[in-house]
């Protein structure tokens, strides 16, 4: 198809098309003829999962462009489009005190939990931590221990999830990075959801609703 | 103290300090002489406060000006301040189809939960969904129903520890705003850990590790 239907299929732009072809992260089409370029149904479920990862994932350009070469690079295993995934959807700048990172790590060790040092969880898990001692509310931080147990059952089925498809590769990959990136969506915006919920019922405490 | 003491004992640059200022997130300092001003304790807490908002909950400069404001209107009830700062950190330009936001509506139902249609956390959700199925990816949907338990637990948490300082409406208001903002982030980092450690021992469909 040409781009015009591609992007009418898609919803997505051609400025839009051809900027992520220039970015790296859609593959170019097939030139066939003078100023011609013809796509095929793959450059469309591509550009879908592009923005799915940008839009609802939050994930900049340059890092939908790490998730995606994951995920199409058939020899890499699926725990490195895990690793490369978690990068992906992390910050990259936090820089938490060592007190933080050892309570963190403390957790992570109290709880049999078995977790490369490097993973970018304890770094961000650690910097909210500074954020509560900084304005004095290192009772907050207690949120660490208590969320523990609620994401862990959270983490089980994500991974069931990639585990159902067993053999799959290249299903397994994308279920992980979308997984990864979209579930962190998921995850909050059902935070608010039950956060009202509690704080109506659960009378204690909660003021008046309007 | 003078912009450089300030400074120095927050971290903060004076730059971003006078920026703050004209943006409405910090109070200006008390002018005490020909180009000198004045800042206290409160503009140190103040700022700590805004730089964990903008810094580790990722809010917008305008985000953190609602949130702040919020806070600091003692006449607006705690259940408002969980509302601006469910807003703030909530992005604002979801647009999601009507299935999707039923599926939420339904689940929100069924569990009997109490929920304005208003909640932001109902368009974030079903945004997720839409970009499941815009990819083919229907199946990864189940993660609304199967968060919810888990999630429940956790807001269950968040509200017990706004309760906890019952009659304090300014340290309640600073809980809910934190904790919206930066509880996220927590949340996220623990999902990262709790995955690495999942996928290394539960081995089912798990390849091997490096």
């Amino acid at each position: 198809m040409r781009i015009a239907e591609l992007s009418r299929r898609t919803g997505v732009t051609s400025a839009s098309i051809k900027h992520y072809v220039r970015e790296g992260l859609l593959p170019a089409g097939e030139r066939v003829g003078y100023n011609q370029t013809a796509y095929g149904d793959e450059h469309a479920s591509r550009l879908h999962l592009i923005r799915a990862l940008l839009d609802t994932g939050g994930l900049s350009v340059a890092a939908t462009r790490s998730v995606l070469a994951a995920i199409d690079d058939p020899a890499l295993p699926v725990s490195h489009v895990l690793s490369t995934a978690q990068e992906a959807v992390s910050r990259t700048d936090a820089d938490p005190s060592t007190d933080a990172v050892e309570r963190v790590r403390a957790l992570v060790h109290d709880r049999g939990w078995t977790v490369c040092d490097d993973n970018p969880g304890i770094a961000q898990c650690a910097e909210v931590l500074d954020g509560f001692a900084g304005i004095d509310r290192d009772d907050l931080g207690d949120m660490l221990e208590r969320y523990a147990e609620p994401v862990l059952e959270i983490a089980r089925g994500d991974v069931a999830a990639v585990a159902a498809h067993r053999g799959d590769r290249d299903r397994m990959a994308e279920t992980v990075a979308v997984g990864t990136a979209l579930g962190d969506a998921m995850l909050a915006g059902l935070r608010r959801i039950a956060q009202e919920h509690v704080s109506r019922t659960w009378g204690p405490g909660a003021d008046p609703q309007p």
